[in-house]
C-alpha cells in the first residue's frame, strides 16, 4: 500500500502567500469593484529592462536555427554565465569564489528548500524568527522537527529577531549543525554588520556547523559598509553556503533564474567522523534531480552583467527604494516605528494589534495587501511586511488611502 | 557538527551520462581530431519550429513592457498551457484529465526525482532493469534502498525487461508499494499494449500501489492501437501519476518544460489507515519548493498544441523517427537483433559482447558515442542504447562507420 511521508502532516495548514492569496482572492469576489493595491507578496512590477530583453530575444533565436540550436546545457549552468557571476558578485568584491563554485538554477526556492536533503535527518537547525517559511517547510517535510505546537515546531532553535536586537540576532549559547540567515532580510529588511557575520562565522567553525546564507535581497544595498556576501567575512568559505537570485536583482520573477555557492572548502562529516566535500554533494544532487536552466534565461542573466545590464539594474532597485523612502516616510508621519527600507525593498512595521487585524483592517479599508508579520513565526505577531515591488503611483495611492485609514482610526 | 545523509555514499561512484561524459572527453584529448558522433545521450539536434520559436519570442517582448510584464505565475503553471495540456493530450484520446490536475514544472528529470519525497521512506518500489538511473538514484538517497551489491541495491524489487518478455515486464507476484514504468521505454524503446498496462493498473488497484508512468517519449508513438497515457486504462486514474515532458515532443532539451499529471482520484494512505489527496500532497510540495517556469518558456510550450506547433512537432519527431529506421535497417543488415526505433527514438542493441567493450569499441574504432547497457541495469548488460536524434548526415555517417568496424571485426 502505498503511504504517505508523514511528516507532511505536521505542516500547518496553508503556506503563508496561498493564505493571504485566499484572503485577497474572498475580499475581491465580495467586492468586485474594489481597486486592491499589493503591497504584499515581494513580486517586482517593472519590465525586464532593455539590454536584458535583447540578450533574451537574441538566445531564442538561436534556438530557432539548427547552427546555433542548443540542446541540454551543462549541468551546474554556463561558463558564460558562472565566469560572470563569479567575476562581478565575489571577485570584485575581494571574496574569492570561483566560476566552478557557481551553480546556477531556476530559484533560490528551490535551492534554499533542496539543500536540506543533503544532510542527515537528526540535525539540530536554527532559523530566524520571523522567517521566510521555505527554510522551515522544508525541514518539517524532511522530519528535522517535532509537532507544531502554539506557533512554533518543537527540535528547532528560533533566533528571535525582535526590536531589542535589532533584528539580527546573536548565535545562540547552545551548538547547532545548521543555520539559515538572510540579509538583507526577509521579512524584516534589517541588514548584518560585518562585524555581526565574524560573530555567525567564527561560531560555526567553532561548531562545525553550517552557515546557509541566502542574499537573494542584496541589490538593495546602498550603505557600502554592509557586507554584500559572506564570503567577505575571513574563513567563511568553509563553513557557509550563499544563495543569489536574479528576482529581485533584475525582475526575473517570472523569468527564473539563481544561482548557489558551495565553496570546495565546505565539510561534511560522516557519524564515524569521515569528511566529505559539500561540493561535491550538491553536485551530484543537482546532476541527478535538475536540468539546468533554459538556455536563453541564462543569456538573460548573463547580459545583467554587462555595462549597460548594471545601469539599468541599478535603476531598477533604485526605483523601488525610492518606492521604499516614501512608504517608510509616510509610515513614520503616522507615528508608526518601522525598520527596512534603507537598503531593502521591504518594510517590517510595527502596527500596535494583532498582525492579521491589521492586514484584514487594511485590505477592507484601504483595498491595500501586505503580509502580516505572524506568517513569518511568533516575533512577527504585531508587525506586517509593506513591500516596495509595485509601481510609484501604486504606492503613492496606498500610502494615501492607508494614512486616511490609520489617521481616522 | 554538520553531517552527512550518509543515504548518499551508498550511491555508485557516478551518474551514468557523467561516465559516459568523462570517456569522451578524454578520447577527444587523447584524439584532437576525431570527429566523433554522439548517439549516446537523448538529447535533441534539430531547432525549435518556428511558431514555437515566434510564440516564445512574443512573450520576451511582453517582459520588456510594464504593461504586459509578469512576475511571480500561477505556482502550478499558466492556465492557458493546462487547459490546452488537458484538452490535447488527454481529452482529445478520451483520457478524463482536467486542467487543475496538471502541474507544470521544468523538468520531468525533477519531476520524476523529487514525487518520492512525498512518501514514506519504508516502501518497497519496483523498477524495470533496465532503468532510467534517476528513478533509483533518487530513492537511494532517500534511503529506500539497502547497499549496492554487484550490480542492483538491495531492498528494490528489479522487473527484468529481457528479449524473453519483449522487455515489457508483468506485475511481480508480491505486492510493492510504488512502481515505475516509462512507455515507450528509455532505454530500450520497447512499448506496452494496452492489454499489458491493463494488468499494471489490475495489480495497483489490488494492492494500493501507485504507478509513477514516466511517457516522455510519447510523441513518437505512430502505432495507433498503442496507449499514449496510462489513463486510456480504465481505473488509472486512482492508481496513476504520469509524467511528461516538451524535450522530447518539441526539441525543449535547452528551454526546459514539462508537466506532471495527479489525478484527483489518487490516495495515499498513513499508518492507521486513513486517506489523503495526492493531489493536494503534490500541490502542497510544488508550491514550498518551487517557483514556476519562465513566462515566455510556457509561451513557447502553449505554442505546441496550435495547428502549427502540431503539424511542426509532427515533422520533427518524424524526422528522428527516419532515423531510427535507418539505424535499425543498417544493424539488421549486420546482423544485429536490436528492438525499439520504430515509435520511440531508442535502438536497444545487442551487442554480443559486455555492453562497455561495444561503447569502447564503436567510440575508438569508429568515433560513435552510444549509452552502455550495463549503465540502466543488469538486464541492460550485453546491449547499448542508440539515440536516433542527431542530423541526418550524422547518422548516416555513424552508421557507415559501424558498419566498417563491425563488418571487419
Amino acid at each position: 500500500m502505498i503511504r504517505i511521508n508523514e511528516n507532511y502532516l505536521k505542516l500547518k495548514a496553508s503556506y503563508l502567500f496561498s493564505e493571504v492569496g485566499r484572503k485577497v482572492s474572498l475580499f475581491q469576489k465580495d467586492h468586485p469593484e474594489a481597486d486592491i493595491i499589493r503591497l504584499g507578496i515581494g513580486d517586482v512590477t517593472k519590465a525586464l529592462p532593455p539590454s536584458i530583453v535583447e540578450a533574451f530575444r537574441r538566445a531564442v533565436d538561436e534556438m530557432g536555427r539548427d547552427e546555433t540550436f542548443r540542446g541540454y546545457g551543462p549541468d551546474h549552468g554556463y561558463d558564460f554565465l558562472r565566469k560572470a557571476i563569479a567575476t562581478h558578485d565575489f571577485q570584485a568584491r575581494g571574496a574569492g569564489i570561483e566560476a566552478d563554485e557557481i551553480f546556477v538554477s531556476d530559484g533560490a526556492k528551490c535551492d534554499t528548500s533542496n539543500i536540506q536533503e543533503l544532510f542527515a535527518d537528526d540535525l539540530v537547525i536554527a532559523v530566524p524568527d520571523p522567517v521566510y517559511p521555505v527554510y522551515v517547510d522544508s525541514n518539517v517535510m524532511a522530519g528535522r522537527t517535532g509537532a507544531w505546537d502554539d506557533g512554533r515546531y518543537g527540535g528547532i532553535v528560533y533566533l528571535d529577531s525582535t526590536e531589542e536586537n535589532g533584528f539580527v540576532p546573536e548565535p545562540p549559547a547552545e551548538p547547532v549543525d545548521l543555520v539559515y540567515l538572510c540579509f538583507p532580510n526577509n521579512p524584516t529588511g534589517a541588514t548584518a554588520t560585518k562585524e555581526q557575520l565574524e560573530r555567525w562565522v567564527e561560531y560555526a567553525k567553532r561548531h562545525r556547523a553550517l552557515i546557509l546564507f541566502d542574499a537573494a535581497y542584496v541589490s538593495f544595498i546602498r550603505d557600502e559598509r554592509i557586507p554584500h556576501s559572506i564570503y567577505e567575512i575571513e574563513g567563511a568559505r568553509e563553513v557557509a553556503v550563499e544563495f543569489r537570485s536574479f528576482s529581485k536583482v533584475a525582475g526575473f520573477t517570472g523569468t527564473r533564474c539563481a544561482y548557489t555557492v558551495v565553496p570546495k572548502d565546505c565539510g561534511v562529516w560522516d557519524r564515524s567522523g569521515n569528511r566529505y566535500e559539500l561540493h561535491t554533494l550538491w553536485a551530484r544532487r543537482q546532476t541527478t534531480k535538475f536540468n539546468g536552466v533554459s538556455y536563453p534565461v541564462q543569456r538573460a542573466a548573463e547580459a545583467v552583467y554587462a555595462e549597460a545590464g548594471q545601469r539599468e539594474v541599478r535603476e531598477l532597485s533604485d526605483y523601488y527604494l525610492e518606492n521604499a523612502r516614501i512608504i517608510r516616510g509616510q509610515l513614520a508621519a503616522l507615528g508608526y516605528a518601522s525598520v527596512g527600507g534603507e537598503n531593502s525593498p521591504y518594510i517590517w512595521v510595527k502596527t500596535g494589534m494583532d498582525s492579521w487585524e491589521f492586514f484584514d483592517l487594511l485590505l477592507r479599508e484601504a483595498c491595500v495587501v501586505t503580509t502580516p508579520g505572524i506568517g513569518f513565526g511568533m516575533c512577527g505577531d504585531g508587525y506586517v511586511r509593506i513591500s516596495a515591488f509595485n509601481h510609484r503611483d501604486r504606492v503613492t495611492e496606498a500610502m494615501e488611502r492607508i494614512r486616511k485609514v490609520l489617521v481616522r482610526g
